[in-house]
């Protein structure tokens, strides 16, 4: 199952912030639920605005999501001692212990931590609270040398990284990894690159999944969300099964349903021809 | 360079048989023109309504098409001796003779012939014309036994076609392979069937170039445009460097330049950014 990770409650975004500052409950209400209802599988959630404020944000967007909808959410967070703290308010907002189960019949994770790397500090702190909550971890290709810069250094912290988080005792589903998507107007080769990587960890690695954002790679070039579609659907050709995204953009959302058709990712092509049937397509 | 081979001239489109049937020339003229001004690299031909009147009818239309536009031209036409016929007709009508080089410095062919396959009377009779003209050849993985049913059975057709058509004289620029598309919705793995049938044969033939036609992935399934963008897209990924489409249909040529400028297939993304400023994207 393709599992997109909805990205808009997100405090970098200009009209999150203002609805954070304000408290303004009914806003983040509503992005939450819109994107629900718009098909999202799991629900980030982000409270960044300044590090001395992120706790309090972060608490109380919880506050507001967790009840409102019933998917899965993806903490967005650097700090461990935050992520560690969001993971126990969802537990007590909802009611619930940790399951027994990581993943649901389907594969989708009952929670999400975004994210670890390569990076040891990071992948000390991080390892342990994704372990103990059971939690699915997005994965960056990044180690302490810093962003990579082409298919080889993306590949190398992928044989690196993996295998350790498979020993430490992450399972390959609860693997997502991010290979880090930068502005195709500056690297035109980045496309490429990014092919690659995917097809050969995921050759090498199998359940292992793989997802990124989206928006970067059309940075600095005209008509971003033509460029932002194609380059999902070309991802998904090369073996992408989950994005962070806006489930709410209707044409994004077209490419995405006749992509996971095309690449036998959608059974009898019941989600494309469902999806058709409820006006979704047409745009 | 991505080559596009422009498929409205083709007689078993209703328009075009009844223009031909009516030997409207202006209709025909304006389809020639009408392709090569939204960014046609060559021009397909196609004068196949009824076997008895074929010859007839490709005259007529080269007559028309070979001095209405520069393009190179593909003869599409199942019968050997009419390929030649027409062959010649067009150094007539263009006033020229053989070129000493079969392809452009942009690896432009001069001519195509569509099409060439594994079948043995086919391949024998078509082959000396590709050669006499310095044509090159729409390469249909398909054998004596019919039509291929998996990706293992297109790479071993390739695997055999591929060298013999070396070996006997073609250059691997020249041989465009198309691998055969099917209707999703009744086989939903032939689009990986086709990715990795794509991406094999290009890993192991170098500069050997890959082609299709898009419209059948779509048969007997919904919003068939966007599942035909979708899928060329998809197969740019996967190594697809020319396509047989409609260069008129401004929503499928936008995500073909997407996918150019995302493939690394687009210099600087110069032919993206300048479609933008011809407002050719936003659409």
């Amino acid at each position: 199952m393709f599992i997109t990770i909805a990205e808009r409650i997100n405090a970098t975004r200009k009209n999150i912030r203002a609805a954070i500052e304000s408290r303004d409950e009914a806003a983040i209400r509503a992005e939450a639920v819109n994107q629900a209802e718009a098909g999202a599988t799991v629900i980030d959630v982000n409270g960044g605005t300044k590090p001395e404020e992120e706790k309090a944000n972060l608490d109380w967007l919880l506050g507001i999501v967790a009840p409102a909808v019933r998917n899965p959410l993806c903490i967005d967070c650097a700090d461990p001692e935050l992520l560690e703290g969001a993971a126990e308010r969802i537990l007590e907002i909802r009611d619930a212990g940790v399951p027994s189960e990581s993943l649901d019949p389907d594969g989708v994770p009952w929670l999400m931590i975004n994210s670890i790397s390569a990076e040891k500090e990071r992948y000390d702190a991080v390892l342990p609270i994704a372990l103990k909550y059971k939690a699915s971890v997005l994965t960056l290709l990044m180690g302490d040398e810093g962003m990579p810069s082409d298919a080889a250094d993306r590949i190398k912290t992928g044989r690196d990284l993996i295998p350790r988080l498979l020993n430490d005792g992450v399972k390959a589903g609860e693997i997502f990894i991010d290979p880090l998507i930068m502005p195709a107007g500056i690297n035109t080769e980045l496309g490429p690159q990014i092919f690659r990587t995917i097809r050969t960890l995921g050759d090498e690695f199998p359940g292992v999944r793989f997802t990124c954002g989206l928006t970067n790679v059309s940075h600095g070039l005209p008509v971003r969300p033509l460029l932002n579609r194609t380059f999902l659907t070309m991802l998904i050709a090369s073996g992408l099964d989950s994005a962070i995204l806006d489930p709410t953009d209707r044409r994004l959302t077209a490419s995405l349903r006749a992509a996971l058709a095309l690449a036998n990712m959608d059974p009898f092509c019941a989600g494309y021809i469902n999806a058709f049937r409820n006006n979704l397509l047409d745009v």
